[in-house]
């Protein structure tokens, strides 16, 4: 089944916005074992018409994200129209639910906005509880050009990726019909490189037949994709955790902070954090997860050194002996954390995020983290992440969020007895 | 100018990586005053060839990365031969420096490396000072099947950018004569719908002529982006800020965390942040900014009860009797941060972010935002952002980091005598 991705947005093109669709799309399409033959951006307005009436002569399926909006340059609608050479009527149920949005929001509709309404006969509306504009679904045999199903959905992710799930897989994997969806394994490793990664596994996953591979990387964790049939499956996977078990934080495409916040409810356990250079991202990341509020108590951003004093009971003395980036300093943030909280664990963090802030010593990147448990020794390790501000924090919060997954794995471990 | 980019990278699509060149080269033609047309990704392998000789015949200059290596899927050379009909031949000079590249590293260059110095007859070979593959200039007047500049160049951004600069740059400048250099305005609001801007704004600037109008919406801010001549440029931003003046955070597409940080870092004013349903994420984004800590001091993820009270002061009477989500918490706590801190401003939030939580006096997306500031009188709005946990956290982070920069500005206009 040849796909084509359609991105429409002039940001796109201006270089003010990465084109992440393209990614991502990519993924979740081979996640369902299908591929994608072109993908291609073109501006806001006029662009897409032409661009979508080749993509249905080329493809069996072509999905165009954006130009849905109330707005003139917005005529992603009106191009499928044209191209397809259907009419747009107003759709009652999309323009009940239009409606809806807004109430809900305590707004009045603009006239514009009513424009979203609009769909070609014969074609199915996509809901979107996030957004204004619907998705649109037009089958092959509305399209008078070309035997091409085609999806139009909305470009921001928070729109896009449910509509996603909720309606184009279901009607991807009947459209792929006969097609056989492969056996699918999912390994995500946490404080791992790609490159090592590569390096561990190309050559062992290369050899079994039937397997096809694929990585995606993002900052301090790579999921590894496994798909073909159901026994070279499940040799790679094999293959894969026979190097990297301790690595591996989810078989379900969770996040780490999922991990960590699931698993520490299922212990009934009690969390603080103390953060200097995260500046609060690691509670912020596990407060993403529904249901952290059983997890997480309380959180602590103590930038200022007086901050560290005040609030956490770090010694004056060894903040001036020490400096705030030390041992010393993590060790007393995570104990005092633990002790004002009255939590089960408590994780601290001091680091130089930079880019000014370094020394010889103590380059940029260098981070402490402190880990305190109840009835345990408090452990502090030191690590490097010399990168950009944005990457020291992520990577900071990844490594501090894997250290408490592997500290209640730990626990679990021992309370049952191993 | 009409300008086409063509990506190819198998590894593009199957979602392993992120395509950047999109970004990369609308930045630095935008620079240029020329705009990106189209951009296409195509995977390794064939599909280059059909994608150029479509790209050919709709723009001026076509624009290819990817696909120069040695290896058998690498055949951008040969489909550029095909579609201008012109005879691919060995260049001496290219071999040369191909040679001369693998003696420096005391490597031998392997057979399948020789085509790399395969060359269009008559094209420009552009040279490669950091990989194997010399880039390549095809002129118009060479393409046999329309007048396309065609550029041919290397897909690892190490080797892109200089040759960029070095050779694609001049001849960009030369071959779009006597194009004028578009003005640009940027105007970045905050808090106001992506609707709203539009219907307040499109007809207005659609009158202005000359004037192309660009829109980008993120969660809680739109950019209004302008081109055009000098004239039209400034008649659209004086329309735009008659009606967002208040709205409008940057001209300079700073984030709002920026912009606060900045200015509170202008007026010597220290910072610190109680939050509840935000998790740590206002505190995070404050961080983002280099230099944040000369402004926040102390943050607090107060998500227990129990932390409010005991971190900030919040009397337990009105957690009680009022609920955590309330005016009061929200006045207590900030008022509490303010006190505990020492700073000049406090921001506190405490809201219900879903899923689960909400009853009908006080549904799932309400908030109070809270913002005490020394020697005035505190101030508590109440909002509702009804979204998913993500969408409803940034919305809130959004609202205060816009309320303080707000605070801000009041309090520069009122010291300055206004």
């Amino acid at each position: 089944m040849k796909i084509e991705i359609l991105n429409t947005g002039s940001e796109l093109l201006l270089g003010t916005t990465l084109n992440t669709h393209g990614r991502w799309m990519g993924q979740q399409l081979f996640k369902l074992g299908l591929r994608v033959a072109r993908q291609t951006t073109v501006p806001d307005g006029d662009a897409i018409r032409g661009a979508l009436d080749e993509a249905v002569r080329r493809a069996d399926v072509a999905i165009v994200t954006g130009g849905l909006g109330p707005t003139s340059d917005d005529i992603t609608r009106e191009a499928a129209s044209a191209v397809t050479g259907t009419e747009l009527i107003e759709d009652e149920a999309a323009l009940r639910s239009l409606e809806a949005f807004f109430e809900k929001r305590g707004r009045t509709m603009a006239p514009d906005n009513r424009k979203q309404a609009q769909v070609p006969v014969g074609a199915e509306v996509l809901s979107n509880p996030n957004g204004t504009a619907p998705g649109i679904y037009i089958p092959p045999r509305l399209n008078g050009a070309a035997n091409c199903a085609i999806f139009l959905l909305p470009g921001p992710p928070r729109e896009l990726y449910p509509m996603w799930e909720a309606e184009v897989v279901p009607k991807l994997r009947s459209l792929s019909g006969g097609d056989v969806l492969a056996n699918l394994a999912q390994l995500s490793l946490a404080m791992v490189g790609e490159s090592d990664v590569h390096q561990e596994l190309d050559a062992d996953l290369a050899k079994i037949a039937g397997l096809e591979v694929g990585y995606c990387a993002r900052l301090g964790e790579v999921d590894v994709r496994l798909i073909g049939s159901d026994d070279a499956v499940k040799e790679g996977r094999a293959r894969v955790l026979s190097s990297f078990s301790e690595n591996c934080f989810s078989e379900a495409a969770e996040s780490l902070e999922q991990v960590v916040v699931r698993q520490m409810a299922e212990h009934g356990l009690k969390l603080a954090t103390a953060e200097s250079c995260t500046g609060g991202l690691i509670a912020s990341r596990l407060t993403d997860v529904p249901g952290a509020s059983a997890v997480l108590t309380h959180g602590w951003v103590t930038y200022a050194n007086e901050a560290k004093v005040s609030q956490l009971g770090v010694s004056e003395t060894d903040l001036a002996d020490h400096g705030a980036v030390s041992e010393p300093v993590a060790r007393q943030m995570a104990e005092g954390a633990l002790r004002v909280s009255g939590a089960d664990l408590a994780v601290a963090v001091t680091g130089i995020a930079g880019p000014d802030g370094g020394t010889s010593e103590k380059p940029v990147g260098t981070v402490f983290i402190g880990l305190a448990r109840r009835g345990r020794e408090t452990e502090v390790s030191r690590q490097l992440h010399p990168r950009d501000r944005h990457g020291f924090k992520r990577m900071v919060s990844q490594s501090s969020l894997d250290l408490l997954r592997r500290a209640v794995a730990e626990k679990a471990a021992r309370s049952s007895g191993l």
